[in-house]
């Protein structure tokens, strides 16, 4: 069976890595060859709404995934005419929109911060009456690792906000003053088989993603967001690996957005796990039955931003492994990461610190 | 860093794999574009003994290393001469001739069987005569999973063995009556860092390895068995895996025979310990530090021999891996294996029978 995975970044790396020793083969499609996926099978090269590239792709594959968000659902629609494309559109739709997102969060029963659509200045002027301040402005579609979002304290705040983000459609959500941020990541196969992973800490920094612990062990917390991710399994009638990020306040989730795909928080699983989120992704999609998501001891993943650390330091470290996208170096870019896997939670965040110290300033 | 492997077979395969997290770049020689590594990485297609194909390979690579035994010791000479070419090729010369490889395990006091070298018919019956029977009578070159093997029982096998095999130069050995078959693993890296994964139980079939139980937990035949391979690793100032297979035999180690490389009996390594040994043996030739041998329960490894089980029915089993090395069918050759990994040896142990039930028959 050969997969076509739409954008050759680490995730679609990661991909078909997992995949290799069950069989299958890949193409990826993404806009440079240069690209990390590039590394470890072909690429078609082509921009992501370009019908030409996409039926290339599709031609040449069984079945076609997705490993980012940003991909035009036309485009994505017209593929799935000619061969199977999962996760399934719809969850993608909704996902690229934060609007969309929190609707479906709040028809389903999902908790969310208080939100409301912005189009117009005097818009913002009325959600933030109804809201309340502190409040989060941020671009209904396309933001990623903080982009697009604005932070609004006081009322002289709205304009500036407004200035910065008004060209796009909006959306203001209540600030949330979360306790932690956990995300929760579930399989689900073609068959309805449904395997969730414990949930994790997740701690970002300048919005993006530093580290995740692995497993977050809160029973009532747990409960509540395998309730929350099985009930956008359902409503999707989904296939795939399924990521939903919440922040904890007053004890209890609130849902911040979701992901239709494998996650940053996710990678700890590939050593952490006894099946790793990529492997799951693709038993879920071929409709295979799919791998035991326990954890296999107290894991951390720390990323790697910008540059990567001295390979060797690293890997000194006991119980430590390290992952190198084969990117060049550049500010605020995912470049690796390193799991760590150790038999309790205070070995794992003493080794973690250790990790942190290697990271280049 | 790019990493030429002599051979694209499994072993290159799970090399590569191993191999692209720590952003290592491959390139295989093998005389099919058709093996299961090309369609991991590129290959160079030509004979092993072509000085022109090596010396393709090694022009344009880093480093090269091998992943099979059948590699021209002449030819390696002369890629060693332009590249570093790990493990060392002294290594692989002993390890290509059955009387050198017993001689200096004999020098290095690592027990063998009794043997002697045979070139003719009276040679043979005075060797008999020495070693006494049952014994076997093997070629010193060449032999693998139990070919050019023929066991010597009465007085009377003496000619037919000849028959057989007196066209190449040949050693008789005495014949271990053994209570169980092990072998272990270890890596040494150019910086001299040495690590061992514990000793494991192998069952052959037909000359052919069928399972491997890990780890087989004797703390004598632990040390033992580290004893003497750390002998050959400072005898051979060596750099990458290596293994020795051994019969127990009396409660005591006698071995039967090394291999510059990794092992079928290391396949469990991937998902049954901290670091594999297909990521050891590159850390070893690149000079990184080595990583954590620790097994992570108790772990086995079933061969799929001539064609592979019905892939659904072996991913429905907890905590069973599935490694599908992307081979044709055909009758006693590897074309993939299972990884079992349980909390206790008992539950390992029935997991193997449950896999071993979906073999084809």
């Amino acid at each position: 069976m050969k997969i076509g995975i739409i954008g050759a970044g680490q995730l679609g790396r990661m991909l078909a890595l997992a995949g290799y020793p069950l069989a299958q083969q890949f193409q990826f499609l993404d806009t440079s060859a240069d690209s990390p996926g590039g590394q470890v099978a072909p690429i078609v090269t082509g921009a992501f709404d370009d019908p030409t590239s996409l039926e290339r792709l599709a031609a040449d594959v069984d079945i076609v995934t997705y490993e980012f968000e940003n991909v035009p659902v036309s485009a994505l629609h017209a593929v799935s005419r000619t061969r199977p494309c999962l996760p399934p559109v719809e969850a993608l739709r909704v996902s690229q929109d934060r609007l969309y997102e929190k609707e479906l969060f709040t028809k389903l029963g999902i908790p969310t911060p208080p939100f409301r659509a912005v189009d117009s200045l005097e818009g913002l002027r009325a959600a933030v009456a109804e809201i309340g301040l502190p409040a989060v402005l941020k671009t209904r579609r396309l933001g990623y690792d903080g982009k697009g979002q604005h932070v609004l304290r006081k009322a002289a705040d709205v304009e500036a906000a407004w200035a910065a983000l008004g060209q796009a459609p909006l959306i203001l959500e209540g600030f949330v003053r979360f306790e932690r941020e956990v995300s929760i990541i579930g399989a689900r196969s073609t068959r309805g088989e449904v395997r969730c992973y414990p949930i994790v800490d997740n701690t970002h920094r300048g919005g993006i993603l530093r580290v995740t612990l692995a497993p977050h062990r809160s029973r009532a917390l747990q409960q509540a967001a395998e309730r929350h991710l099985q009930r956008l399994l359902r409503h999707f009638d989904y296939a795939g690996i399924l990521t939903i990020e919440f922040f904890v306040h007053g004890g209890r989730l609130v849902a911040n957005e979701m992901a239709p795909r494998v996650h940053n928080s996710g990678h700890w699983t590939i050593e952490g796990a006894a099946t790793s989120q990529f492997e799951n992704h693709l038993r879920a999609i071929l409709g295979l039955p799919l791998g035991d998501t326990r954890p296999l001891g107290h894991a951390a993943m720390v990323n790697f931003i910008g540059a990567m650390p001295e390979r060797a330091r690293v890997l000194a470290l006991p119980g430590v492994h390290y992952h190198d996208y084969g990117k060049a170096s550049r500010p605020g870019r995912k470049v690796g990461h390193a799991t760590i896997v150790a038999a309790t939670a205070a070995e794992r965040d003493r080794l973690v610190k250790r990790v942190q110290r290697l990271l280049p300033k």
